[in-house]
């Protein structure tokens, strides 16, 4: 079969080119006469790939030179219970914004380790928006702030940095991280899986500022402890070095196609296009606010739900597949991540007309 | 570069046949139209590729039905935390066998969460030796005994299962599993990385009877509770899925090959023609005791250690790689795991020979 548009929440559609590259270099890398997920994590072939590999975030994201940058394992589930193991520093609470599944979920395993203050919510909305953040009710002796800033399943993103004021800012970027420039110097920790913007699944990117490492109690479980994770350059286990070094083609890919400030432009492009169709049809919907749709997730309902079931059906016979919304809120939902090609969106729009002219 | 003969202790080695599967299918899994790490974890592809690895495992170690079978992330370095975390169930100590530096390690991490009752320890004889179980001190009160089925640097192997009595044994198989047959209905847990035996880096395979799920406290992160992730089937967190389907292959492969009790065959005689190769020479020599010499890992030292750097220069030069032993320990080792076919170890054995030759 020809390659499909899998629009995938994540894991999720890799850049062509990248599989080309892992599909050639599979069984000899570079003349080394070995596959890469056969090199020794200490020796030299692999070391320089993991160099090169976080270089390269360093250089598309700019982070600064304050931070420690780590892959980890365990994914933003395991960050939920490490942020607060983490960096509590002796404080008992934290403040959490909660604008969908997964910033609940995130609350629900740090009310393990403290008391959550959740100082926003749009719950009563069905998460279809994102409260002001001067609205925000922050605790200033809390440990640090919390936020989601782009919900997969409800199709939320922010669009700006919400100012806190001298909170630590900890932000789960899972499913927007280099789809758009970010000014990391404003954020505490930037958290991600790498399964959606950043290549397979497996690894955990942790971008976390100098002052907020080494803070752990001895409690704490060493692979889940900052500061041993950043002393031994993420290899206090194994790591998951094939997942680095698809990671790593990703970023050579992303940095080739402009960097980040370009895939925006393209990713803003591709949202358009996909919400303007959404918003000029009588059978589509997408129900969130105007001004926090994510460009990465977007959600949209039948107006007949009764036709969910044949508009899932018909667009896999045309090579449109994973359309299928999260179970928890049915109907659709496009993710359409730095890697899915324009050429895609626009078949799936060509598709979503050509049922709404049929149906 | 041709394909070279690579004795890395982990990651390590891969059967070429698994990497030629791979590079086959990387853009288009069996008419799916996508790579396999494209794919959701949800869907139905994947789904099937995971429900046939696990079964795979569950017949090529006869696991029985009382057992849970968890791929998890995190390596045996997260283990050393999770099982204390999960199965202490109110008894405050363990009992653990030091019998080189990944017990050792295990032992360190147990430290943080229950008191430790070292029964027997090899570190006098610089682990060149395992304790007769006799002699250990076992504490019957103790919540478990945990010990190191095949240390990795120090290359000591356990022939046998040691009788511990009632206590629930612990066993860190991460460099042995698979390549001997093994009685699981003797473990309450068996636990083991996948970089050795089993595929890539990025898995971590535990394998734990039914009565020690369960029993870890709340404040346990979710991702480290077994039975959060028993009853999720692994999938608390995004799986690293395409680590999953390498894991997959190599199992596929490894059934082909006649299962667990013909690779064993293949592994005595691969490591005894070294061994032999070894004690023949007069250069070379191994310190452990001949009773549990590991047929996995087989270190080496050469008489005149100033000969090193040119002994793994040659080496490399004829495609012999990874030799060198681990930092601590110094001197060389082969690393042989079930993907080391055969005519590698003869190649070593061959520049060995006139290595010492020429010497």
């Amino acid at each position: 079969m020809a390659r499909i548009y899998n629009f995938s929440a994540g894991p999720s559609t890799m850049p062509e080119a990248v599989l080309l590259k892992a599909q050639q270099e599979m069984l000899d890398w570079q003349g080394s006469g070995m596959s890469v997920m056969e090199m020794s994590h200490r020796g030299k072939h692999f070391m320089a790939i993991a160099e090169a590999m976080k270089n390269d975030l360093i250089e598309l994201l700019a982070i600064p030179a304050n931070y420690k940058v780590l892959f980890l394992q365990g994914g933003a589930t395991a960050q939920f219970a490490m942020i607060p193991q983490n960096i509590l520093n002796g404080k008992t609470s934290a403040c959490y914004v909660n604008t969908g599944a997964w910033s609940t979920s995130a609350i629900k395993e740090a009310g393990k380790y403290c008391q959550v203050k959740t100082v926003a919510s749009s719950e009563d909305s069905k998460f279809t928006a994102i409260p002001a953040v001067e609205q925000w009710l922050i605790d200033p002796d809390a440990a640090y702030l919390h936020y989601t800033s782009n919900e997969t399943i409800h199709g939320v993103e922010f669009n700006d940095v919400p100012a806190v004021g001298e909170l630590p800012l900890v932000c789960d970027m899972s499913s927007n991280i280099l789809s758009r420039p970010v000014d990391v110097s404003r954020y505490g920790i930037i958290y991600a899986g790498t399964q959606k913007n950043m290549g397979p699944s497996g690894v955990t990117v942790v971008i976390v500022r100098d002052d907020l490492v080494g803070l752990a109690p001895k409690s704490v479980p060493s692979v889940f402890n900052y500061e041993q994770q950043a002393k031994s350059d993420s290899m206090l286990n194994t790591p998951a070095t094939y997942n680095w070094y698809l990671l790593g083609l990703v970023l050579q890919w992303l940095k080739g196609e402009g960097g980040v400030a370009a895939i925006e432009q393209r990713n803003i492009h591709k949202a358009n296009k996909l919400y303007q169709a959404i918003d000029q049809s009588s059978l589509y919907s997408n129900p969130v606010s105007k001004d926090c749709r994510s460009r990465m997730n977007i959600p949209f309902v039948l107006a007949d739900a009764s036709l969910d079931k044949e508009f899932l059906s018909l667009a896999a016979q045309n090579g449109l597949t994973t359309l299928a919304g999260h179970r928890s809120v049915g109907g659709m939902r496009a993710s359409i991540y730095n890697a899915m090609p324009e050429a895609g969106v626009d078949a799936l729009i060509a598709f979503m007309a050509e049922f709404e002219r049929t149906h």
